[in-house]
């Protein structure tokens, strides 16, 4: 039989005095019926309120083996600007909506008057938060963060879970920008910030545009980050201190032209798989100091050379079945944009031991003209720095753009964009650097990625078998 | 100090007279109780009428900087006819149950009736919408669909969400079939028929079941199809038009004998990866004009030959990391069908330029006497048309099998599945063509992807490089 | 027009006498309202009373096309007792909350009382079952299981689905393991057992934590289980019987030191997708007897050696783009523990026909006093038997690891974790045995997956190409 007697006949939680309206359980919230605060004034001040009244009924630790289940937080589809910051400091708290609401808001800032006037909405939906704190200082990310996950003491919180809302930044206004702020990816707004170490979290659904900072997590343990709708904001995904066993797939991420789309520093064991990763980001992916993690399965398109970064020393890892596609910016209001890095850079520019680049397909199609230095080849894989890397059956098809027709409507970014991508035809062939080993990196394994004519390596000091040569004369649209 | 005069007091969303019920939010809908119609009579009329509240309470577009939020609108677990088609012409809409109910129909409707008389039940479940519309003609696809999503003008449709509920067509009913109807996969009906340009939209933990159509979708950008169930429908998954940057992922799905598992045209940037393809589909995937876009980690099972389709134009498509297997039709009932086609046509048909294939796991285990022609060797990957393709890395297994004992029940089909797909004991090999390049294609590289004995190509034309051959003699179970 | 008259009126589950809350349908069920028993006391006994009156209202099987759509039963976020075994009979079930609820408690058993004494929580929470049964037999495995799935007859159940809440086994109890009985990873407990055929399942979201067997399910068709945080289980997921096309992807899994993180067997078509495996798990993967189905893109840690086992014999399947690590255990409290293969085992041992293993990373990283045994090359894949197998392009990094400092309080157990997996700077090549086939085994291929002097196998009875070497007297960090 069980030991009945190690529980209670009733948990302490399952009372709450401020019954306002019918609800199932005293751990599920809904914004809109709590009796403190309008949500649709300030959302924040009203779950700031609903932690404090979850912290002040579930006080016991150990009752009954449990005491501190926590509670969920609804969010209806609704309109809720937020102008306290939440403030999250216990474990198991699920702030769940019924709606990502993404819409682009950069089609939208950057179509005329004239056109706008007749448009059917303008603004994102669904269960939408509308961030409306005091621009942050760069220099303090966190006070600008709608929601602030901080504890201090152990055991690092567990269980954190955003699910299915949108975080709409509103606007960006970087003042030296002028005419351009909405096209600056600067507001000093994050959608979510995590500042202390935290276990099994989850972001999942949620749709965030027009954020500088959508997620920035710190030092995270088994976070999933699955299935979210980041794209139009400064910066998407960004994993700082360090970190370990973590997962970010299957999301549509794209930062802005000088953010990154996926940052990761100090981290093991992360899996970045089955992500569409479209632009702008000044990089689509950038790890620092990551040892042991995995790039697989994504889709990743860009306007710009480095793409995927390795910095610092990064060991260890695996960029296996991903797609590369880097052309030229085809939408009128964001050509005068770009990262600022040239086509010797690499599209992949990789420092570190040991890491694998496998069965990769990487297009790059560019008119010649936009190529930096003029006239110089591209560099596709370029290995920095490291020792030991293996790079092996990775097709790179290198092609001349036809010159984009810049005569399309700013609305029309979506044919604009779709016609560029499938611009296959009547392309002929690019002459790039396939693979460049950077003198005085040794101990490098370089196979089957492009032919000799086309890999850049000391032969004496790297181990090198190129792709076999198309007889004499005859060369693909591909490398 | 945050500019609070941006908002206003209230939005006016917030009120709704027709407060019949106690609900959280009046943009929160649960059609069971909603005071117009009756949702399982017709839930269709229930939903429309849903939709028209919403249209005429959120008219501010611009109010307070938000104004039109959308709804959610809940189905809980239960049947629902729907006799009338609905139609969504607005963003931010969420349609949810509680349950996507698939159940093998196929099964049922094979079972012979004195073995279904115990049956415990029939039906699909969960939140289950029973389509009974009229049927609808050929010619026009959209009018056959339980849910319509269409709207002229301007932004496109932005985040409007399926998840977690059933659509049921109930029978085929193809009257040239006789008494084959069930088993015809015609009904003329659609369960989602994206008309109109669209952004952002999620279909997500569906359950579509013995419709002509699952879903078909015009016009995607950044679409995201995950973790559905979509089987025993005529075709499953089909973009239409064009698009771009969309994922489907982690489904399960599988077509009638005739029709696409997976279909995309006009596409650029699309991650169809992680998928569980199975039979039985006229292909598993069939791109038409795709470009730039990747096949990746899906598990694909066919009975027929062409089981990944690139037709027209097919260019810089990566292909990876799957797993191929087909064999043939085991399952009493089915056995009459197949998709036409002949073992020449290959498992993978290609047309198109700079496409990559690596890393893939084929196998193929078929009697001699189901090959067609007869007497002459499949083709596994055949290069139809296009340069500049690379093959590389493919493991090629071909077997014959033993002969499928047709004994079985019809209501026998798991058990003779697994049977068949685990029956690799005393196979032998069977001799294919393991890559044939098509005359006059040049350009293309192909590496250890088959011996040379193996592979068909001008090796004036192509690269090629074979698998090393096995010692004199020799041969394993595989190729 | 359509045909109205095959649809009742009024479907006979809309009415529900024991209506005493406002509920949106009497298909929808919250635990905490149910008028019989009481959640909290035992959550068990509620269902089981739920479930009975689903079957006592749904009692027609073909009404209207429908009749038994299931239900849907809400579990808020709370702490529920669990001391009933919940028996599920029906089809078309959900089980839902609003959190996982994961936490690790094996640092929290493993951190002195002085330190514990200050934890802001002690126990896992989100919507909590805490499963209460007596101690299960061994031999009974389904009678410890808190959710057991079982019916008889036809057809097989579909379409249950367990979603977003935790089932916590509170503690492991080995009497035999005196004080390290927490560690010890058993108690009897399961948290779902599925007996009998099944299709359509779903697991999503669910957090499952300190039981013997986490999830259980045999004769499985269809089954997905994704996106659940599974850990600090003895076992975690396990397919037995037999079963078909099905998925188990993007959760984060780590069993016990003696049980399996993924089992499977006599499975055909099964994925095994985009999944973080950590430690600790005797196994990985293991897969017995089971064809035709994919390891790809997942991410595997672990600190013994056999991290993917195939045994019996397993055919045709896929092994690509996986990331796998080995090292050292650097937790204390962890280090008396290990799974008892020696090196000689094979980090990948594989029995069958016809397996690919491409394109992935392989590091081990180990210092030479933990090697077994002691002085003998660990290996790293190693075909014991079997025929037409083809290893191509894996990376396998061996290096001597830095000695870890045990200085560390147990419950650093992040911090020490991290600074494990990150150090790779000073290590030194470890040399390995990159490829062994065993003798007798013949008509292998092996292509660039280690050097000439890094694979055993007869050349006489297997093909083979070695990676090129490096330039002499070269090397990496890497093989």
């Amino acid at each position: 039989m069980p030991n009945t007697s190690r529980f209670p006949a009733r948990y302490p939680n399952t009372d709450r005095p401020e019954k306002d309206v019918p609800m199932t359980s005293p751990n599920a919230y809904d914004v809109t019926t709590w009796h403190v605060g309008n949500a649709h004034d300030d959302i924040g001040a009203v779950i700031n309120s609903i932690i404090a009244d979850i912290k002040r009924r579930q006080v016991h630790r150990d009752l009954g083996m449990g005491g501190k289940p926590g509670a969920v937080i609804y969010i209806p589809p609704g309109d809720y600007r937020l102008s306290s910051q939440v403030l999250i400091d216990i474990s198991y708290l699920k702030i769940v909506g019924s709606g990502h609401g993404f819409t682009s808001s950069s089609i939208r800032f950057n179509t005329p008057a004239h056109e706008l006037k007749d448009w059917h909405e303008i603004w994102p939906g669904g269960s939408r938060v509308l961030v409306d704190l005091p621009a942050g200082d760069a220099q303090e990310e966190a006070a600008g963060a709608a929601f602030l996950v901080r504890r201090s003491g152990n055991p690092r919180l567990s269980s954190v879970e955003f699910a299915d809302f949108c975080i709409d930044g509103l606007h960006f206004e970087d003042k030296a920008a002028g005419d351009e702020a909405e096209n600056s990816y600067r507001n000093g707004k994050t959608g979510i910030h995590v500042a202390s170490a935290n276990d099994s979290f989850r972001v999942t659904g949620m749709g965030l545009v027009y954020l500088e900072h959508g997620l920035v997590a710190h030092h995270s343990d088994a976070l999933t980050v699955d299935n979210n709708f980041i794209a139009e904001c400064g910066n998407c995904i960004e994993l700082r201190g360090m970190g370990q066993a973590s997962r970010i797939s299957n999301n549509l991420i794209g930062a802005g032209y000088d953010g990154h789309s996926i940052f990761a520093e100090n981290f093991g064991g992360l899996l970045v798989s089955a992500n569409n990763i479209f632009p702008r980001g000044r990089s689509s992916i950038h790890f620092q100091d990551v040892a042991r993690s995995s790039v697989t399965g994504n889709r990743l398109h860009s306007f710009y050379p480095g793409m995927l970064i390795f910095s610092g020393t990064c060991s260890e890892n695996l960029v296996s079945s991903n797609h590369f596609l880097r052309d030229h910016e085809p939408w009128a209001p964001m050509v005068g944009y770009d990262n600022g890095l040239d086509d010797q850079f690499g599209l992949l520019h990789l420092n570190g031991d040991g890491n694998s680049v496998i069965a990769n397909h990487i297009s790059e199609t560019i008119d010649r003209r936009f190529i930096k230095p003029i006239g110089e080849k591209p560099v596709i894989i370029r290995l920095v720095s490291g020792s030991g890397n293996y790079v092996a059956n990775n097709h790179i098809v290198a092609t001349t753009e036809v010159e984009i027709a810049r005569d399309a409507a700013n609305s029309e970014c979506f044919a604009t964009q779709v016609g560029a991508i499938l611009a296959t035809a009547n392309l002929t062939q690019l002459e790039v650097v396939a693979v460049r080993v950077e003198e005085g990196c040794t101990g490098n394994t370089i196979l089957d990625s492009g032919t000799e004519a086309q890999v850049m390596l000391d032969q004496a000091a790297n181990a090198f078998r190129g792709t076999p040569s198309l007889p004499g004369g005859l060369a693909g649209a591909a490398v």
